[in-house]
């Protein structure tokens, strides 16, 4: 079965935003076992609506559009959708009644606009809206189907789950998608590309989706098959030829972000962490602490901007920043031993550098960044530079900062100091 | 002109990627006065790249396509348009050379397979790609243009710039896209509707697009106009109007962000700023530190998490925390000025609060934030509950923190304790 997808709303064709409902829909029609074949945004235009609906039912098997669906002029998707599948616009009453009902729940009596969203064209099959005052529609035409839906995100995903779901399972599709999720740091997406391209060859069923980004590298290797055992035993296998190419960058099997997996490994080992930021500005603490139950392992940290406070508050020796500078390997390794020993943290981890854009020398170049980790037998230190504008230097400072502490307790042969 | 952009490749139609191309494509377009009516992805089927192409040179006067030019067996993209518009593909010796060469400055030679991206349609111009190999086409068919370009956004970027937009722009077009990029915060995006519609009316000819995030909601009046001078004038007018209609909660003209703003009010004033967290985990003090130059303000910050590090760090009594709790007016306050006495800043910031998901009681919910500010006078706090999900109510929090900043010092009459 293949779907396309139609995204309707001027707004959708402006530099400022993007259709993210085709995510959502996409995962979970991949789910069902249908493949999205195209995706569209059109605009308002009652004529461009028309031409993208005409062509989508000659070559889909399935379309399901968002938005549109509004009260006012502009929501024009059920008059085009009309039109296309030569359908009369009726009012139905019931639809009618409960967006009244609606309003009055909010003491309110519903604008007379509103009516227009109880339009339904003939034979169209109402799917209840609880989240807001337009129902969704199911046509079937020639063999087609046609689902719209609101554009809102939380509407159209509610609609989904309980209506648009049970019907297509229903229809009992041969085939579904089987999916893994892997995380890999510390490499280039080319590196990574590298090691895993010879699994390609090996199992030319399977597609893989490499996606890069400053925390961290995804790969989504995934099977379309009619065999649940026997696609899961093949995605492990792959999986597992992955990790042997991927060594220790490999930190998730199945999606999780680096700092879940700091926070599982710190509450595994009953450590906890203290962190002494300068050029990251907290970054590193804000990742430690999104992660929910954090007061589990994370007791607090300091941004220590000036040079005066990273004195005041971690004891980095005055002398120390005056002979090597801030942005040294010296004084990240008194930031995590000072913010270790006021803390009572099991580890400490500090961190200075130049996120820039100025500030940099010819010695101490813009991304350079010192990250240094301590315990109760002392510290290390990486220095390491970065590539790329002030907020990516932040991010893969911290990034490296959260993997060296993976690392710590994963690897302590190579990782302790 | 009426301009439809395609963006090619299997991985745009899986959950995790969407085509952002099309945003930087479409500011660009909409500069020169084209405007963006249809915008579709497309995987790598041969088939299905023809349908759209044959669909796109029907209905538009500009293509523009991304993706599909590398050397591999999935990349289609010339064959597809070469079938579409009737056209041979050729090699050209003059693209091949520059392949090689691009190979020879790397000391590579080059692999057989990228022949094929010298492989060239009869009769297209060839737009020179200073970063990568496939050099983008530009070809002509019956009054439509059809521009393809490679998918990798640098490259992408650049061919647009030095290639496609000096051509595009001797076409002369009579109508340019104005526009105006206002930024709120503090309230619903309902609300700034509400405000903001009567002048829908009243100027028939702007659109306006509004986009809400946490840090922020963002609106866009634009305008097509063949006349600089008029269209200005009426964007500047509608500009005073909103921010009549929007008052203290307009922030920005001109698409600052609020730590933007928040920098700007800080140096203008000629003060500093030190911030005292625990809920927000630190991400106050980043979102301080993501604007460069934020050192000539920002001293530092402590993140205490435990209740410890609250009176460790910045002297918060344990008896206040014992007897108000951790979550309180009170520990608000005292985080605020204790962050102000410890280090010598202008004004101090004090947040606590429930991010949860856990944590809350009937009393002290999730998403309940104290946020305190003290000066050298004295200090003053809100509380405030704020919905979602932690990251959400992290946001928010800091958001509201930024913005009682900004207002202490624009509005001191309503902002000052």
């Amino acid at each position: 079965m293949k779907a396309e997808i139609i995204a309707i709303g001027s707004e959708l064709l402006t530099p400022y935003r993007l259709d993210t409902n085709s995510l959502f829909l996409t995962d979970e029609l991949n789910q069902l076992g249908i493949r999205v074949v195209y995706k569209n945004v059109v605009g308002d235009s009652l004529d461009d609506m028309r031409t993208c609906f005409g062509i989508a039912v000659l070559r889909a098997d399935l379309i399901v559009a968002s938005g549109g669906l509004g009260p006012t002029d502009d929501d024009r998707t059920r008059d085009a959708v009309a039109e296309v599948l030569s359908r009369k616009l009726q009012l139905n009453e019931e639809v009618l009644h409960k967006i009244k009902e609606r309003f009055r729940r909010y003491n309110r009596s519903m604008p007379e606009i509103n009516a227009r969203q109880a339009m339904v064209p003939q034979g169209a099959a109402i799917l209840p809206n609880s989240r807001g005052t337009a129902p969704g529609l199911w046509l079937e035409h020639d063999g087609h189907i046609v689902v719209l839906l609101p554009g809102v995100p939380i509407e159209l995903q509610s609609i989904f789950e309980t209506e648009v779901k049970p019907r297509l399972a229903r229809l009992n599709h041969d085939e579904r998608l089987f999916t893994r999720d892997l995380r890999i740091t510390g490499l280039p997406e080319s590196e990574v590309e590298q090691r895993v391209r010879p699994l390609y060859e090996l199992y030319p069923d399977t597609e893989t989706t490499i996606l890069a980004a400053p925390t961290g590298i995804q790969l989504h290797p995934r099977i379309w098959s009619r065999d649940t055992a026997k696609a899961e035993k093949l995605l492990d296998e792959i999986v597992d030829r992955m990790a042997l190419a991927l060594g220790e960058n490999l930190f998730s099997t199945h999606g999780e972000t680096l700092e879940e997996v700091v926070a599982r490994v710190l509450m595994e080992n009953h450590a906890t962490i203290a962190v002494a930021e300068s050029c990251t500005g907290g970054m590193l603490a804000e990742r430690l602490t999104n992660v929910a139950g954090s007061s589990n392992y994370f007791l607090g940290g300091v941004v220590c901007y000036s040079n005066e406070l990273k004195t005041a508050f971690v004891d980095v020796p005055a002398a120390i920043i005056e002979s090597k500078g801030a942005v040294s390997s010296e004084v990240a390794l008194a930031l995590a031993s000072g913010i270790r020993r006021r803390t009572g943290a099991t580890i400490g981890v500090g961190i200075t550098g130049i996120a820039g854009p100025t500030g940099g020398t010819p010695e101490k170049p813009v991304g350079l960044v010192h990250i240094a980790i301590a315990d109760e037998r002392g510290s290390r230190e990486h220095a390491i530079r970065f590539p790329g504008d002030r907020e990516r230097i932040r991010l893969y400072a911290t990034q490296s900062a959260l993997d060296m502490v993976r690392r710590y307790f994963l690897y302590p042969a190579v990782g302790r100091g």
